[in-house]
């Protein structure tokens, strides 16, 4: 190929997978759709983009503010979907009205936010996830939490953490302190950011008691095995705390079922950044990823935003954090198979033609040259290609 | 559920696959994907916008007009990708400078035109397609057919034929009739459209001889097997066009050695609607279906316009179309597999839990209740799921 200089870029915060990291994206999503549908979820898959108010609906602050917007032809104004949570509430609740809950859907799809770029988060991204409708208790909970640990296994992934929190027992705690609306704001923003110094600065500046302080500057603490959950019953007296205990206390007992259990901590400083969850929260680390793998919980309030009241918990996972992590913890990806490199000698290009749809007939992958050659340049090709194996059809073979 | 009537619509164009569409379009794209691979070509997946400015290079007329077009956080112009021809030019242009041709790429993707949506044809729809880059002769032409009608086979279709054509045969043709430039574009655009009428009167208000006029009304009647070639070379003696219908005999005589002649009829009146093809150009078609099923054909100056000079050749094939043809024709979907419904009996969950688990471990498709139930109440809501086999625990069965 000649060449000049002209090279086109690609926008801000895109990417282009190449060969190498299509085939992980790709073997890494097939293992994804294979176990949710094991376990039950049924595919949809919806528009890449919708109205900006239906995307908009139950959701707030930085999620809006990072939208790609453009206009229809009738100036009505659309948006690149920022998640897949949304667009799942509102299927289920224009699609699946009259279905018998639960529902279990899950998707895998690219998904769209105007923000900075970082390692393993771009501006478009690719989402696994699951959403489970229509059911309130503990069982979808944990089965939510032990796909989410099982899908993290799935792809290849060992060495990582899932911690699991409750939106409810911080609520519980902030409401019987006393704390202004605006203050408990700014708490739960420290506890995402997880500034201990301007929590501390924050609770010092209220005017709340030395006792109620220390008890929520305890809260990011909270984290580790089963005695956390009897250390947090000893700290909080109030009732939608307790409750919040008792819900973890259950999801944890049911996920020793699931054999998962060494998969998981408990984190009660944990508080997802979407304001829509209402009950327990989860999220995936591995050591040396700064960010998530994965995160979801309970949000029962985001379909009835649709006009159909219905409980609900799923995850998304992001799949360019997990082929990251893969990566970083030298997990092999997949290898491109390369059976056969199919070359042929002047005139024996059908013969050529015929082998290589013999091969690919028994399932090899074969690829054909296009121009004659000789033997020795057809070696060359078969090793700078990586195939196994060379087919070499000359007119002897032609004619035999 | 409780109801509502705040119902959402979707944007014009768009579609919602629900989960017996989606499984129809992951099977076919799962085939699809596979298929590519076994023929050597590797996938590469592209940012789902570009800048305006990359993606209408080498393109214009109607597919600009059609882009769903906003701004960056810099007001630089982006565009969702209409095709992945550019896309698959640009990579090839700055990502493979230094590799090897020939290169083989395919795709597996969304693509996006704001224009009348149609059965078969949204304003979001979705592609899969290969572009075989830096080979110019027949062999690469005749690969790139012969994968199309093998992909159209190995999505269940048996009922369709591809018209295969060459751009060459008519330019040749007008290149010596003496129509000026403006002429030679309303002949294309009629001959796109197949407006014999429109054709006629064009040609009657030329300065053309009968003959000539003759020559150019008999183009889109040279459809068939080949005979269809012994004819036209009667017709045309320019060597243009004699160098297009040697290029047609050449791949004809290699897609008999792939076994799939068949499926192929000579169509010299086939102009496809984008300007960049230069070589032979081919369509598939199925009964009852009013549109292309896949198009392709060569383009040996697209990845020039990025820079490097590549000749190239590829197709892409419309997933909903396909999909829509296989129910039409009554090819039956694949359908959900579902094993088992796992329910209990209070207190037995956890037992349920590990059932579930020891089957799904076995490859089952399991869904777990997620309430107690009573026997009779699981086994209708087994009957209702449509699940082969129910499993109850109960305490015994805990216990045991």
């Amino acid at each position: 190929m000649s060449r000049s200089q002209f090279l086109p870029q690609i926008p801000y915060g895109t990417k282009d997978f190449l060969p190498r990291d299509a085939r992980r994206k790709r073997a890494a999503e097939n293992a994804l759709a294979s176990l949710f549908a094991r376990w039950g979820y049924d595919e949809v898959v919806t528009p890449t983009f919708e109205y900006l108010e239906t995307l908009t609906v139950g959701v707030s602050g930085d999620l809006v503010q990072s939208l790609f917007k453009f206009f229809d032809r009738n100036n009505a104004i659309l948006a690149l979907r920022p998640d897949m949570t949304t667009p799942i509430a509102r299927v289920a609740a224009t699609r699946f009205r009259e279905s018998v809950p639960p529902l279990r859907l899950f998707y895998l799809t690219n998904v769209f936010r105007q923000e900075q770029a970082q390692a393993g988060r771009q501006c478009e991204f690719y989402q696994a996830g699951v959403e489970l409708l229509g059911a309130g208790g503990p069982a979808a909970d944990a089965e939510v939490v032990a796909l989410a640990v099982t899908a993290l296994l799935e792809t290849g992934l060992t060495n990582f953490q899932v911690g699991l929190g409750q939106v409810q027992f911080l609520n519980g705690v902030m409401a019987e302190s006393g704390l202004t609306a605006g203050e408990q704001q700014r708490v739960k923003q420290f506890l995402v950011s997880r500034d201990l110094v301007g929590l501390g600065e924050i609770l010092a500046g209220s005017s709340l008691s030395a006792a109620a302080q220390k008890l929520i500057r305890e809260i990011p603490l909270l984290h580790g095995n089963d005695k956390v959950v009897s250390e947090a019953y000893r700290l909080v007296g109030n009732d939608v705390s307790r409750a919040a205990l008792d819900n973890l206390a259950d999801i944890r007992r049911l996920l020793a079922g699931y054999g998962v259990e060494r998969y998981v901590t408990f984190d009660l400083g944990l508080i997802r950044d979407l304001d829509y969850y209402t009950g327990m929260v989860f999220e995936g680390y591995t050591p040396g990823l700064g960010f998530p793998l994965c995160g979801g919980g309970r949000y029962d309030n985001m379909v009835a935003a649709f006009g159909v009241d219905c409980p609900a918990t799923g995850f998304a996972m992001g799949i360019e954090r997990i082929l990251l992590a893969l990566e970083r913890q030298g997990i092999a990806p997949p290898e491109a198979v390369r059976d056969a490199y199919v070359a042929w000698d002047e005139g024996a290009l059908a013969a050529a033609i015929a082998e290589a749809g013999r091969l690919r007939h028994e399932g090899r992958t074969v690829e054909m040259a296009l121009e004659a050659s000789s033997r020795a340049e057809a070696e060359a090709a078969r090793a700078a290609k990586g195939y196994s194996r060379l087919v070499y059809c000359d007119n002897n073979v032609a004619a035999g």
